[in-house]
């Protein structure tokens, strides 16, 4: 297959900031670009070669779009699996699988993955709805506190709750959900693993989130994670184990828990670039997004390894500020050693809204941490 | 001035592969793009804003497409030079000004203000005509051999050509031209600088062109160039004090020649990101494109010290193709260590036509140039 410069149509359902990072690098390679997205205002719309807006979760509107395209793939889980699947059974190459995201969609489904596969997880139980779950609650067969996922649509934090009485339960939808063991842990790890439909398979280093020690909060992504060298390498060693039993194509990011005694617990998985390899456009000597463009065109994978090391911090709205998007101080961040703002595209600021992240590379990873530490404190995104 | 995600806008004459790649930092950025180029096919015309097909030696269209930007830039020299005068009389932003510009367009006024402002530089002639040389060669004032070079629309090689005898003038253009003395050389070298309003002023490291034993063309460009410590910071020094002595805005590659006893003499500049410069997109911690960005838009300028080594070579239509183009075996390359194919999107291929590069980059330099060879020897340009 010819992909560069020719007549070849790569086919992305989703326009928001990880399409658009990825098409960096179907620009690099001059691979030609399909993107269906809601928005009017994606920030993939640029730089794609065809813009399509539509609602993803839309049968006919997928599958209209997937029939025009020679190969398929998501930049969000939250797209409509059957129009995916019928297009597969069509002979449409679509990466990674609806299989493997049938498996990953779905909090039950992938929980009970875990524990049919022997990967070690934390033990959990699938409630129809939330009813089930109070009853059990109630008829103390469930010990309190516990984790509460839904199983389905939840993103970002959304979705999650800790629940340490029945009071904490009051709110909540009415929906299917899981009730998970709550593991006191001492890291949550991160390791991105990438896989060609030849079956080459590469692991990314293992990274490290780092919380802000009041607000529970991820504030920094640090790679490689500054942890013994055997739990990485057992870390690294369970994300291969997920990803063959997987058998995806494409990128799956494993999320981690290093427990108080160096267990590894798997969290969950997405099968798509992820923030937690973003760093890696400019630490790592192929970067997450080249990696998948690779893997789902069944190319060669590239480096996994870093030049140098990188931190991430996330750049979200900032409380109080809705409106006409002002990065504070941006300026100043810009001045620094090492820094890269990378900014999404969304000219409207809401608190918490995902606007962009700053990448902050160094040779010596404490100088690098040192430095994130001032970016946070330093630029702000506000409104006018 | 609030460029990020804002109705700021910035002006790009050329639509190229350098403005291609410096779209990348544009989108990085989220800062609002406006092109113009002769061609519809051009390589900008994805990833910006706005795209205008237009003539960019006339004046009217120049102009006109300058009138609605905020900041106005170009990625080739040929341009409508009275139009950014004007535009800039008239305030608006022309970076680098067209007083840079017109210093350099006309090689032969560009080798007087080096004369002018003692910058060591190979002695040189000007002429009006060919004639006039002619007659110079003729009554034995002009010794030969000496390098012809035509003072205008010379790029890549054309409008340069070293004359042994009268019968090498023959079939030259009646233009105006220079004769430049022959300095034998030891290494081709060169520098790049930034400088942004405010007078902050980056080099990157030295690059050293490394050519074919026998068929005399630039096959590498090695950075950082193997020559002595003392030699690469005389290198250094001498870029700088030529950026300094233009006072232009944004990046300026100095090309310079090492002689046999290790004086440097200054070829040429360009006063835009040059080929010389790819290598920075994968090893340097700030690529010259986003430096020349940072440049123009009066922002921080970013680290020009390099992560890695990095050998680019250049990916040229192959003889006795054109049509369609096919990069044979770029499957292969793509499976080696450190290899980045950057394919700038012309469809079609022609003998010589720049259609990409390959960035090798690597720890060790040794490794990274022995990689390059396999690369320059695997992959070729050629057409269906």
């Amino acid at each position: 297959m010819n992909y560069f410069s020719s007549n070849f149509k790569l086919g992305i359902l989703g326009g928001g900031q990880l399409g658009k990072m990825l098409l960096f690098d179907t620009r690099k390679f001059d691979i030609q670009t399909y993107v269906l997205d809601p928005s009017e205002e994606a920030p993939c719309k640029i730089a794609c070669n065809h813009f399509f807006q539509g609602d993803l979760m839309d049968f006919e509107t997928v599958y209209n779009f997937g029939k025009q395209v020679d190969v398929l793939t998501f930049e969000i889980e939250l797209v409509n699996l059957e129009a995916l699947e019928k297009l597969e059974n069509e002979g449409k190459k679509v990466y990674p699988s609806p299989k493997t995201l049938k498996l990953i969609q779905n909090k039950g489904i992938q929980k009970n993955f875990y524990l049919e596969h022997n990967i070690p997880t934390a033990p959990a139980k699938t409630f129809k709805n939330l009813k089930k779950l109070v009853v059990e609650i109630v008829e103390s067969k469930l010990e309190m506190p516990f984790v509460w996922k839904c199983t389905e649509f939840g993103y970002d934090g959304n979705g999650v709750k800790i629940i340490r009485s029945l009071q904490d339960v009051e709110n909540l939808p009415n929906v299917e959900c899981i009730a998970e063991e709550m593991v006191p842990f001492k890291n949550e790890l991160a390791v991105i693993v990438c896989r060609n439909p030849s079956g080459e398979i590469k692991t990314y280093p293992v990274v490290e989130m780092e919380f802000h020690p009041e607000a529970n909060q991820v504030e920094y992504v640090i790679c490689p994670a500054r942890i013994d060298e055997k739990v990485a390498e057992k870390a690294r060693a369970i994300a291969l184990e997920v990803s063959k039993k997987f058998n995806h194509v494409g990128l799956l990011a494993v999320e981690m828990f290093q427990t108080q005694d160096d267990e590894i617990l798997v969290n969950e998985v997405a099968p798509r670039p992820h923030n937690s390899g973003h760093y890696s456009i400019e630490a790592s000597y192929t970067s997450q997004f080249e990696n998948h463009l690779r893997a789902i065109l069944d190319l060669p994978l590239g480096n996994t390894d870093s030049k140098v090391a990188g931190i991430m911090v996330n750049l979200s709205g900032a409380e109080g500020f809705s409106g006409d998007v002002i990065y504070e101080n941006i300026e100043t961040i810009l001045g620094w050693n090492g820094v890269t703002p990378h900014i999404y595209g969304k000219k409207q600021t809401r608190p918490f809204r995902k606007m962009g992240h700053v990448t902050i590379v160094n040779e010596d990873i404490n100088v690098a941490r040192k430095i994130a530490e001032d970016v946070k404190n330093t630029i702000r995104v506000i409104s006018k």
